[in-house]
């Protein structure tokens, strides 16, 4: 393990594929396409962790505090420098909203064109702003994300365009470098690494990243992986594609995940699971962790708090052990969901006496 | 100047005030409340400088990336903390919105209760939900801006309860710490400095802060002020408060600044100059970034792009020089008004051949 660097002030942010290039599938000559994404902070959540369980010390990384506010960004900055390298001129993805937003800046961040096609209905407000606003173009379908994924399937076998859902390699690549942030600020791996689970990409690369570090020897063990899903909309653990996934964490409603093989093998290969959590559960951690530790992240995220939440209970956590959650993104992709679950604002006359009445002071 | 520290993968975030203690009013028993914000990223966006001037080597400051979205949360993190050092239980702010969040999320860190009042329909719906979701007690009063800040301080006057609006001198504290990290990661000062201004706190922090740097000779120059303010809503420039601002970059929307004479102090101090940009020019701004770049920052945000675009066309940068712009929040604070200055999403069937034909592909 690397010692870590002089904590002095000075510091300059590197583009996250450089700075792990020794990992990336990068030539000399490659292009870095880069948002100077990555460097988001592990959050030490002792009052969280208070209210769960006397035996973990726990950890979020929110990776909200990506460019484009979720963890997309980590493999698009790979998939977008290769898309470039090729000399591709166009991108396209299938996007519940975070790809798609992510895609979008990246595809302008590097002048390409870029298309995203979107299950009509059931995408945040925040994110189609995001795809919008970078000019992409946003095409709404009438079916669901693996209509949305066939699709853009099919375009990109007939036309020269890149492909950047998590199906183009690049991209699990380019998060990995997840697992080697949280290692390198820790100083090791953790004990559990806890983690939504949908189109199953992302805890495909955590797993691979956690190996590959092992590997060069940065590590001396791996975690083990706890992966949730929400409750109807569980392929991997109902053993089946589901055709109507349902659940308010829109970014983690598929019903036939892209990775569901490697998502089993990184459950399997490191003694971890692969269970559900309820909607309910996922909606009331994600106002805990708001509420006790001021850390706001979107629906889906909060599934991996939820997970840690209920093993709890069951007894699960039977020695000292350190858990890392992952919040894969920003609350703000979604805040009419969190208006709705929230005490409405009070609206009343501007005055004094008024506003110490209703804040109980007199 | 301090050299930059050795760039390998190795780095751990720090919170913002014990990073740069020495220039913080920090005791030896001064609790740290911290989200571990800042290290936000300094992009360079040669593409869009490119269509501005061929004079400007141009950066975006994009402090979007901060746990809350915006850059009060480098002023809030040194309030909370003084806050709770001196035994209190309770704070409140009058915001438009950002600082309302950062108020919230942060004394939800801290395990204090928190209020914050809002002039009715002025907000921005990400910025509610923040509020709401780290638990505030959330008072939309019929009024604007300044008639929430006079009800603040009555209330603040007469009960135990902490301001942290920026009147509260900690918020300035912490934020010079933006000036910090410019030069740091410049390994100088700019030339120039383009900032947003509406209640003035920001400019008058950067200034303070980039003066305490040269102090202590870290920097061995100042740079000169360009604040912007939205046409409409444009006090200082007009050299009166204006009863009913107006400007659909709500976070600048302040008709009677609370550091007034400090941001004319920054002004002339470093022979720069505060001028008008029209909500026209904002918004082209804030596509052209978005669009050429892949940043998407809040409207109030893009002012300072605005308003280096306008300059330049009047021919005011006649010498190669650098320029920093401050993005003050991320656009996902803002998307109701993303998503009205863009085209409509495309609605159609789930058909290869009439998506690939939308798309100009056949």
């Amino acid at each position: 393990m690397a010692t870590l660097q002089d904590q002095s002030s000075c510091f300059k942010r590197m583009p996250l594929i450089e700075r792990y290039r020794e990992f990336m599938p990068l030539t000399e000559n490659s292009p870095i396409v880069s948002l100077l994404e990555g460097y988001t902070p592990l959050v030490r959540v002792d009052r969280l962790a208070g209210q769960i369980s006397d035996k973990i010390t726990l950890y979020v990384k929110f990776e909200g505090m990506n460019p484009t506010g979720s963890f997309k960004d980590r493999g698009m900055t790979m998939a977008i420098s290769k898309a470039v390298e090729m000399g591709s001129k166009a991108t396209i993805c299938a996007s519940t909203g975070n790809t798609a937003a992510s895609a979008a800046a990246y595809s302008a961040r590097a002048g390409l064109v870029c298309a995203v096609i979107l299950p009509k209905g059931e995408v945040a407000l925040g994110k189609v702003s995001q795809s919008m606003m970078h000019g992409a173009k946003v095409i709404a379908i009438d079916g669901n994300f693996d209509d949305a994924l066939r699709i853009v399937r099919e375009i990109t076998d007939s036309y020269p365009i890149t492909l950047v859902n998590s199906l183009n390699p690049f991209r699990i690549e380019g998060q990995k470098t997840g697992a080697f942030e949280i290692c390198d600020d820790l100083g090791h791996q953790p004990t559990y690494h806890a983690i939504p689970v949908g189109n199953a990409g992302n805890i495909t690369a955590y797993w691979a990243g956690y190996k590959a570090y092992k590997e060069a020897g940065r590590i001396d063990g791996l975690p083990r992986i706890l992966g949730f899903q929400a409750a109807k909309s569980a392929p991997i653990v109902d053993g089946r594609p589901i055709p109507n996934p349902e659940t308010i964490a829109t970014a983690i409603r598929i019903g036939n995940p892209a990775s569901w093989k490697q998502a089993e093998a990184a459950r399997d290969e490191s003694g971890g699971l692969i269970e559900k959590v309820t909607d309910e559960e996922i909606t009331e951690a994600q106002k805990l962790l708001a509420r006790t530790e001021g850390v706001f992240c979107e629906p889906a995220s909060a599934a991996s708090i939820a997970g840690v939440i209920k093993k709890a209970k069951e007894g699960f956590f039977t020695e000292n052990c350190e858990v890392v959650c992952i919040l894969t993104g920003h609350g703000l992709k979604d805040p009419e969901r969190a208006k709705k679950i929230c005490e409405p604002m009070i609206e009343m006359p501007a005055d004094t006496n008024e506003v110490a009445k209703v804040m109980g002071l007199i």
